[in-house]
């Protein structure tokens, strides 16, 4: 029997070369697409050009790969931009999955699909959030992933198409980008222990309480998700656990051994910010078996250490 | 004092000159913007081509006129058609929102602004929908104009642009295409009684019953919600009462004075129809005292009249 096949769509982004290599070792063959190749993916993806927002190519590439999963990473993913570029938001998150839910829909042999979605969809609670939770986005990002679920929701009861949708909350590791909090702590951590910078580092509102998972125990959530999940619920992705982002400010300031000061930069302090919020991951525990193997601290030591050895922190 | 002044978005379409004349009867220096003029467009409304998915035309146009109220006509209007082109349906409803939103939050002096839902946002119900109803679009054109709705909440809620939004049901006049059920049934009614067909009507699910206004009774409750709506609210524009599409054949059958059969065509029959969408107009009666001054029978005897008298029969 030969391999089952995967196929990536937004696989150069950050979590992308993670979700390839946990693919590899599940014993899948794997294909990648992305604007651009991407140098962190790993041996043996088959790596294809594709613009999301071609639908032709989509169709095209699907045949081509005859995949038995597809799982699209390709997403607009800042809340902050979404406000900015609301439009840019939308045809990537919005049009981009209604490519793939046609594309999928015309395939022979149509293959499951994996949508991701964001915890961001959910009403402001201060409970961990479930998937019975009311839905109320609040920001154009939020809105882009509620709208993508309910058309795999249209899709599916329409046409049949197994789509199955995440909720993904805060996730980090190696190589995301310091646009996110942590790696912005982690780099500006790394920055002043090397002695590059003054023991300062600029926070938003770090009063906040985040629920954070490393990527590894995300793309693994994933894998099972895409393989076994039912298609007419949706999984929750997270941690479980929600610490203020001081309390991993604090982590990073200890691992540089200097007396380092925290100053507030209004800039980075978010209008709107919900205090909490919290993954309630009964779900994706009870019927996938999935728990995670990772903590946080894992994640912000390996960011930390990764921006000390690479010169990242230096760039 | 000069009179105030209105931008209708998409005035070429059925609505537009229903509503450019009912602004023009209110006082009001009309401007009507649409991809190409329409000869249906009054004397008196200045017209600007303009495409509403470029976003720099959109702020200048508005930035020209400089008016007191905008309206949204500019909408994918078709359900059937929402599912073959999707990202049409969405380009057009929720990126051409996402521009007339940015353009208002842009202008020195904003001017309030319509924008258009639809009776398909709300979730399948055996009562008359009031505006306090759960939501859930069953369509990919119910959805998109759901998305827009809120966006024009967030727009509000985080910039203070003062939108206001209606969820308008079923309405029909002369001048509506026959790609509409009432439209095709007043026109095959027509072509009967001018012996040019056979005396058979061709329909869909005829027994679902549906809350039909008079176009003209539509655009005055636009114009109304537009001076004077509360924007933290949405306005239901309905005329409160559904009947049978059965019913309104046997009134235009009863016009033609002729023997006709009538045949369901399973092309014409929707995979997924409510049985009933009716509107409760409490709000839009009791804050802006609304009423209908036209009845759907109005509406189909001006269909079939027009349909007689002008040749569109025939053609």
């Amino acid at each position: 029997m030969s391999a089952p096949r995967v196929l990536i769509v937004g696989a150069g982004g950050f979590v992308g070369p993670y979700l390839a290599r946990e693919f590899i070792a599940a014993g899948y063959r794997v294909d990648g697409a992305d604007l651009h190749p991407s140098p962190a993916l790993p041996e043996g993806v088959a790596f294809h050009a594709l613009d999301l927002l071609d639908a032709t190519s989509v169709r095209e590439l699907l045949a081509a790969c005859e995949p038995d999963i597809v799982v699209n990473l390709a997403g607009f993913s800042s809340v902050g931009l979404s406000w900015r570029e609301p439009r840019t938001a939308f045809a990537v998150n919005v049009d981009g999955a209604l490519d793939l839910l046609e594309a999928v829909r015309l395939c022979d042999k149509q293959p499951r699909l994996l949508l991701v979605g964001s915890s961001e969809e959910y009403a402001a609670a201060d409970h961990a959030l479930s998937e019975e939770d009311p839905l109320d986005a609040q920001s154009p990002y939020g809105l882009s992933k509620l709208t993508q679920e309910r058309l795999a929701g249209m899709w599916r009861d329409h046409y049949g198409v197994q789509a199955v949708c995440v909720r993904a909350f805060n996730h980090t590791g190696p190589g995301q980008t310091d646009r996110f909090v942590l790696p912005s702590f982690a780099r500006q951590a790394a920055r002043i222990a090397l002695g590059l910078d003054e023991p300062v580092i600029r926070v938003g509102n770090i009063g906040v309480r985040r629920d954070f998972s490393h990527v590894e125990d995300v793309v693994r959530a994933y894998r099972l998700i895409a393989e076994r999940g039912d298609c007419s619920k949706i999984y929750n992705v997270g941690s479980g656990r929600a610490d203020p982002l001081a309390a991993h400010l604090q982590t990073l300031i200890g691992m540089t051994g200097k007396d380092v000061r925290v100053e507030v930069d209004p800039a980075r302090v978010r209008k709107e910010d919900n205090p909490l919020i919290l993954c309630d991951n009964s779900r994706l525990r009870g019927e996938l078996g999935w728990e995670p193997r990772k903590s946080v601290d894992d994640a912000l030591r390996e960011l930390y250490e990764g921006f000390l050895r690479t010169g990242e922190a230096s760039r």
